[in-house]
């Protein structure tokens, strides 16, 4: 592809062409299956390949956390070759050669340099970048686009400049309704780094406990952690690892409510008569702030990024109302309600994080009239509060939308853009204000055994829709890259693959469990809020079950709606028959051999139903092609009847969607009845 | 089981029990479906339920060490049921005691008890220890008897009084071939906790690299590791964290042959006239006394075990006999052959070990009339020299026959017995000098890649064979355990199965590849030394093939030879036939899916012959089994020329074997000819 001098034009040129080429085909044929997508690709001819010959070095700027990539980045490609590299590289007979011009900022800061410029011939790779930074991310480019071939290892030739739509990419983890421990937060890391993600938000309390060391107040995580709290010692190991990877460390600790767990130690913060019976810090009490302002002192040393989250969301003003104290003082001070009584106190807070030389950063609540400009909402209400946010003039990260704990698709994740909805009508300036978005990763229904499960491989497509321009949205071909990321993410550090299959083996007690397999293939939790509905979650719930183990969204369940679809609209190809078939013949067959084995485990006896109802639902799927194929008029009542079976099965049973039935339900409702 | 107070017979009641339920039946209905099997078990009546409210507490004495263990037994029990425990036990509410008489040696040693009393009722369980060590095994025994069944998870009513057979029961990791980095090293030990192995044989150097760091004399690591070597930090982290599973460490430093990494930085230890030439060392200088007595000061303070291993193995007399500078020293001193020339070296270390309060281990050849008598003698000639070393009062540890880099089966392994062969013929006296065994896990074909693969499962028949009654040794029960135990070994740190899955995953390029996986089920790599006749192997050999991926036995081709063995026996059963026939039709229709995909990578396209005589070796497998089972009599020639392909199909192609030849040709034989 040749580019003019008329940059803008060669870059509008590029992405035209990366969304034409991307969703045509697997990683074999497309030379940038790759995510995020990078913003401008120009393909070359021919490959590089990769041998026990290959190795970097490194010309101009250079540090000892570039040196620490480049053994990493070694130790990956030797995963995904398994060619024992020489570590010692010849002088002079490298062919990867990286420059880097300078270095960055000492505290990775919001809106730093991310671009990089990779260039990719059959004999030379060079990778440049202003700083570190953008030779992390490059490198992680390189490394996604390695491929096998029947000539070997290699990647294609090409030539990449890259750089992020958004400067605020991030991932929330909450370690406070359950504890993430220090491999599990260090490998999602890993994945981050992989997806170009830059901020992790790490949340430390809850309700539910308290999971940071405070050396001025220790009876916090003494008394409401069961032992399991990060170090002052581990959290700069994560920082440190964090910033090793390009990533910042954002801390919230969520005030004034949300705050239960605080109260174990410190009852006195508590707004409540009875302090463990309230959720909710007392606003009223000089002491509240005392206690507060030496905290965030020590807490706002400990986090070295500019950026401080005090969370403020979903209070409930009955909390306060109803404590006859608290209640005088509104009154004394004229304070209407308890709206207005979460604006004095976010305002004090504001002035104490300000005073340790820190933003502030809080949930959408915060943001009222005299909020100061330079606070950073993040909303999680909806488009119309970050339209709103950014309108006023206040940075704003997007987390509706995002919300990967509520097993939404890939694609819904995908299709929501920072910029889209009621933030389409900002101008420009405005727009400036929308930094970006975080994926929020809640454990409320999530533990840190399947964890992994729940953030990769979707986060990707939220990665991607941060990173890469707004054209690039084909749903389609974002799938076809989202499966060849999501096998490379477990190279880099992830475990979602490997959890889902672990849990399988365990709720079934059998070391290869094929027929639980092909259920778990197309069942997945319900989505939303409907699933804490349907089951109890509280911070001792073993998370154990099916609706745990399988990913938020099915793989082949989605394939098959796509024949589904294409059957039902007469554009299906003679392969979309076939695999139709196939897989109905195997979902109708599954039931017999895995019934007698449900009955085995006390964690897989309540599938029974959902089994044989997917059977049923492959017999009517089989009849229906049948019908479609040779055009066969079917009995009415039976065809209806077959329709309520079909929408009573897709309802959750066992906490479970059975995916086939409302694309066997298009099947029914595409024949004819006579 | 009734036990009288003849303990003796007791114990040898319960040993019959065991041999004869283990073969019945898989875990479900086996109380005590574990490895290594317990000496002497008490069937009783129900089982123990795991729930949230689960932990245990310990009386009598403690130590850190026993505390880490705990906390190591809850985060594993965690992982084996996803149950999310309390971490700090109410106290009187637990209903798991471990009670631990004292404490056992500061540093571990050789003969220290072992044993524990395991007592498992409804409602409660008791562990009881003479010291940590016994509570170490007791803990294993527990984690391995957890199973899920329909009313939760729960381990069953058993009394077991355990202790070991051998006192010396070791895995050998050779990091000198190619380095094995520490969590590589970490999770073995792991999984040598889990099977009550005692001995952590380290070797760190051979010709191909020196790769721990020598403070004193530098450039050994410097000059022969690539940058790949053990700090001392990280050796006495590993010590530590032996020492916390109950495993001591005993270092080897093979001299004076195998030794050409030491001559890139100390070229006069060298008896080449060319340094870099030789594998031996010189023994006729003063200097190189000087220098491995200086050597062995610095790791024998390293290392605290009593034992030092000095190797002594392998050397070519030639080496001296041809350098005219040792030639003249020989003659000088009278000295007839290079195997005099040795015993003089290795009386020489053995004084220096001595001086440094340790014991000298070495290999066969070490074994000289005039050797001292505490020297330690690891066999790996066969039974002869073992037997020949207890004789002469020498404690004797055996390798010969647990050579588990040799892809030997299970099986071969397990009927191994320090006891057997020549040493059946030893005193009782005689044989209290055999000590035990260890496997050995070579790295010269094998890398940190894939090394899990090749120690697990089958180390854990041989740490059977070392810790249980003699009397235990039926295969079918060993092979049943062993399918439970190689699951839970993934709890507990190994990553032999994943690794499989990884490896066929990257040499396929495919996330899911399924028809790849039906033929790798069925090959595996040659036997013995074959192997290396078949494919070159170097330390920058990439060990990414699927010789390297399979495992060396398959379950799979194992199960169908039983199957074929009963049906050419007529012994079979209806299930036998159906079972045979699946298979046969997998294998068949697997080559049409696989040809295509074998194509598109370097590392698969050799392939293809291996899956169509797979192909083929079925569709006459097929034919066969329809013969068979009509008694219907075939063509002679056809028979013939069936035979004659199956027993070229049998032979190693691609550096494989495909297992299903010789079985079905089992099946064939069993034919009549017309």
């Amino acid at each position: 592809m040749f580019c003019s001098a008329r940059f803008a034009n060669c870059i509008l040129l590029a992405v035209l062409f990366v969304v034409a080429v991307l969703p045509v085909t697997a990683q074999e044929k497309n030379p940038v299956s790759i995510m995020p997508a990078p913003a401008h690709v120009t393909q070359g001819e021919g490959e590089f390949f990769i041998d026990g010959s290959f190795s970097i070095t490194s010309e101009g700027y250079d540090e000892p956390r570039l040196a620490r990539a480049r053994q990493r980045f070694m130790d990956i490609l030797h995963k995904e070759t398994g060619i024992p590299f020489k570590r010692a590289a010849v002088v002079n007979q490298s062919h990867f050669i990286i420059q880097t011009a300078g270095p960055s900022a000492p505290v990775q800061r919001l809106g730093e340099d991310e671009s990089y410029h990779l260039e990719i011939s059959t004999t030379d790779v060079r990778l440049r970048a202003p700083n570190p930074l953008g030779v992390l991310r490059g490198l992680q480019t390189f490394l996604q686009l390695v491929r096998i071939n029947e000539k070997g290892f290699s990647v294609p030739a090409v030539t990449i400049d890259d750089a992020p739509r958004f400067p605020w990419r991030g991932l929330l983890i909450d370690s406070g309704h359950r504890f993430v421990p220090i491999p599990v937060i260090k490998r999602n890391l890993d994945g981050m780094e992989a997806m170009k993600l830059n901020v992790f938000h790490w949340r430390f309390a809850d309700d539910q406990g308290f999971h940071i060391e405070s050396r001025k107040f220790p009876l916090l995580q003494e008394r409401a952690s069961d032992g399991l709290y990060y170090s002052q010692a581990e959290v700069r190991e994560i920082i440190e690892y964090a910033r090793d990877r390009g990533i910042r460390v954002v801390p919230e600790f969520d005030m004034p409510c949300h705050a239960k767990s605080w109260f174990k130690g410190y009852p006195d913060l508590s707004a409540g008569t009875d302090p463990l019976q309230s959720s909710a810090m007392d606003p009223t009490r000089e002491s509240t702030y005392t206690f507060l302002a030496s905290f965030t002192g020590e807490m706002s040393a400990l986090f070295p990024d500019l950026y401080f989250h005090t969370g403020g969301d979903e209070c409930d003003a009955k909390e306060w109302e109803t404590n006859p104290r608290i209640h005088e003082y509104m009154q004394v001070h004229s304070i209407k309600d308890g709206a207005a009584l979460q604006i004095m106190f976010t305002n004090t807070i504001e002035r104490i994080v300000t005073r340790h030389r820190k933003i502030m950063e809080g949930w959408d609540e915060v943001l009222q009239p005299d909020t100061p400009k330079d606070v950073v909402i993040q909303s999680w209400r909806g488009p119309s509060s970050l339209a709103e946010a950014a309108r006023n003039g206040y940075g704003v990260v997007l987390s509706s939308g995002y919300y990967i704990d509520l097993n939404q698709s890939a694609a819904e994740h995908y299709l929501v853009d920072p910029l889209g909805g009621d933030a389409a009508a900002l101008t420009p300036e405005q727009s400036k204000h929308v930094l970006g978005g975080e994926a929020t990763m809640w454990t409320d229904i999530v533990s840190a055994d399947n964890l992994d499960n729940r953030i990769w491989p979707r986060t990707a497509a939220i990665a991607e829709r941060l990173w890469s321009p707004e054209e690039i949205k084909d749903v389609d071909g974002m799938y076809q890259r989202l499966a060849t990321v999501s096998q490379k993410l477990e190279y880099y550090g992830p475990r979602h693959r490997l959890i889902t299959e672990e849990m399988l083996e365990r709720m079934s007690g059998d070391p290869d469990p094929d027929a639980l397999r092909v259920l778990a293939a197309v069942v997945q939790p319900p989505r939303m809020y409907e699933r804490q509905d349907l089951r109890t979650f509280n911070e001792s719930t073993a998370l154990n079950r099916l609706d745990d183990a399988v990913p938020p969204e099915s793989d082949t369940a989605r394939e098959f709606d796509g024949i589904a679809q294409r059957i039902s609209s007469g554009t299906a190809t003679p392969q979309d028959w076939q695999q139709a078939r196939s897989w109905l013949l195997l979902w109708r067959d599954n039931d017999a051999k895995l019934q007698p084995l449900l009955k085995r485990s006390f964690l897989t006896v309540d599938l029974a139903p959902v089994s044989s109802n997917l059977r049923h639902v492959a017999e009517i799927g089989l009849q229906a092609l049948d019908d479609l194929h040779e055009n066969h008029p079917v009995s009415a009542e039976l065809r209806q009847a077959n329709i309520d079976f079909l929408k009573s099965a897709a309802k959750p049973q066992a906490v479970l969607l059975l995916m086939p039935a409302s694309s066997v339900e298009r099947l029914v409702q595409a024949t004819k009845a006579n």
